[in-house]
């Protein structure tokens, strides 16, 4: 039996706007408060030689991703600053890992709250600031790495509930 | 005859970290003030249906691009309070584009300034706050959106003088 | 018969400073959580002819009010930031309204939190930010243009309850 | 002889768009750094009674200009954070003066630059600041107090020169 | 009987690291929202001269501690902003006194909220703000003055129950 | 011969108040820009097992002090939104250093620009910083750590010429 994929909004409205296609903050005054978490991905892609800077770079020499990560962690803290209709949060947990493949570094986040609405937004920021730290950290090198693949995994919480990048319609 | 490309560092030493690895912000104070230019851009992947709601909300039914757009241009301005080894930087200019293709939208921005240090991380922080808003808009009906290809198209101006994409090594 | 205003305090003490004249963050801590709505606007004053031109500038030709909207809501978010003995409150709804007279437009905000203090601060900051915008956005055809009639209309919520601008004393 | 006013832009044509109608920060790297200065002011009116309180309130009893004053100043720095198409501008000097007339409070803010572009609406900012955190500290005992007559009063420096309130068209 | 002391975590985990060593925002999803109470002090030492002029500069003549009062307040609510593993706490009250001793000022700040994790960084964020601030209007006439004895007095609330600095260990 | 002290300002005049008492951020238009560097430095205090925590923690096992320069670095640049009456800088260098002793941890920050105004505060911001975000790191075991000593040790360029912590008066 399929997995029940969550409700949806009507295709033709945008809940970000009002009825006469006003910009506002969505009311979320009326939703309960949940356990809300997100999961969220993307990933820099570099010449190997950069890569090869950055795994050279985790301990004595100076830690690549320990600041990326940082960064990630603080990005998290300032979406609603940065994307104007974002719900202020207050996280109650955030998360950043970092992996390395052969030619691209992958970053994870996970952030979680306790609230009425998710954070969805916060885990994408996270990873987004976390790898335009490693961008800003290795352009001297290799201006000409790409950020790719950034996206939601995985959330769950509120009254759409669990949903996840498989399982998408 | 090719383009010579420019003069970058030693491969094996990252300019943000000092010889004993630890993080800092560079010294750009002897650097000369020039006329720097960046170009980034960005794109996000989303279903045809979802973009059809995209382009029925440019006008009076709520300007999602409009809205974009200003988060990118603030965003721009947020890039040294949210990259941790990045200078503060006076823009003297910001612009942000926006165009649609088939099943995603393509967001392109333009920084400069007159000073000391390159506004490449400007620009890029311009594209991914541009796209994570719209993701932020559009996420109510399709979570599952992809922001990729994120990337220096051009930059100019500095010692380094011009890069551009298309003629790296 | 006459509605019966709200209890204020006493009018020779004012609750931000303590007995001995020092400013401090007011404990709200033994408040409950209510349902706290603000309603605040103000007005922004020009020359027919500027006005003119904000109307010619609402759809392809460039959205002033949409762009002013997009600031007053994020600045609704900042008022913390700014106000210095104001709390930080988790906004769960920001609308903003402009409306075109003769000679002027009026902004209308309208906050609310579900929380132990009240939204008025936000909703007037947004309408001040919201004019500033407008302001600026305008100002190089006319630095005349006033903002005025700045105020709360009406408030709800927490112990003092309901105000609204009609029936103060 | 009549003075001659400013030269003042194509009346159709907002400099905050581009001939799309996009919103941009406006280029202004190619202007010259000039002694810039900017003076806008406004008032807050209040029952007779309020006003006794901030008379009172002036020395050992809380000073609410005092802290209305260093929130005006802070307001002023954080204008590109809070007006979307503001420029970044590093303030050289801010001063903000109150005073207390019958009914109300009039504040006048002066800031100062040597750059590329104006500081009208930093001075602007610093008095609607100011105004604001004047309402908060008093509206546990009125809050119908009204903001109003926001301006700006002068401004000298850069292309267009010198303009004041007086002589406008 | 000797109090007994709270309960400590184990001296060789740090609770901001993860099993492998990686910083993150700890999970305060499942704690309890208790009332926290944190009370830091701190103190400024200076030449006796240096003192005189502040003591001389509390009414009439320039409030050096009513502005640094003010910047300690809006600095405890920065406090997630500049700690980078902190939680954003909705803080219900603070409150920020300074004390005159023979060659110092003695800077005293208590935080509190309602919320799953405590203010202890609100509180020292505080104090440090507002010794800094002192230093600030203060060092154009003595530059050699230092910021001394920084530490956390007493907290309350939460699983670990209350901490004064008389009693610890 | 003794070393010149640099001039300074007549003792009971301070310069962030005007002759009325206002508090304002003091007109530098004039100023000459020059090359302009702090050192700042602080120490925190600890039991012995806790800086044996740290001292386990540069590495694969959570980078206290690589986590706490970021801190550091980042706090500089956040020093004209924390001081009243801080002008913003523009800074062109910052770097951090932490020397353990032991039972403490020295933080030393230098700051440089090239500019109209000192940057003092920006190395002291990033010392207290620092040593805040040590303190974060570590309190769940150790709430007793002190912060301590935090001050000026070397200025030079502008007006007043070179200043150090040993030849003051």
């Amino acid at each position: 039996m399929p997995q029940k994929k969550p409700v949806e909004n009507d295709k033709n409205q945008l809940t970000h706007f009002d009825t006469s296609g006003k910009a506002h903050m969505v009311d979320v005054g009326g939703k309960s408060e949940t356990h809300r978490i997100a999961i969220a991905c993307g990933t820099i892609r570099m010449k190997p030689e950069t890569l090869a800077v950055v795994e050279n770079h985790t301990a004595d020499k100076g830690d690549v991703l320990g600041i990326a990560r940082v960064a990630a962690i603080m990005g998290a803290k300032r979406t609603s600053d940065l994307i104007p209709l974002c719900h202020p949060v207050a996280l109650t947990r955030v998360t950043v890992d970092f992996t390395i493949t052969e030619n691209s570094i992958l970053c994870q986040a996970r952030t979680e709250t306790v609230g009425k609405t998710g954070v969805e937004m916060e885990a994408l920021t996270a990873v987004q600031t976390g790898l335009l730290t490693i961008y800003d950290m290795l352009k001297a090198i290799d201006r000409g790495m790409t950020i790719t693949d950034v996206r939601l995994l995985e959330k769950s919480g509120g009254k759409t509930g669990t949903w996840n990048a498989e399982n998408r319609n």
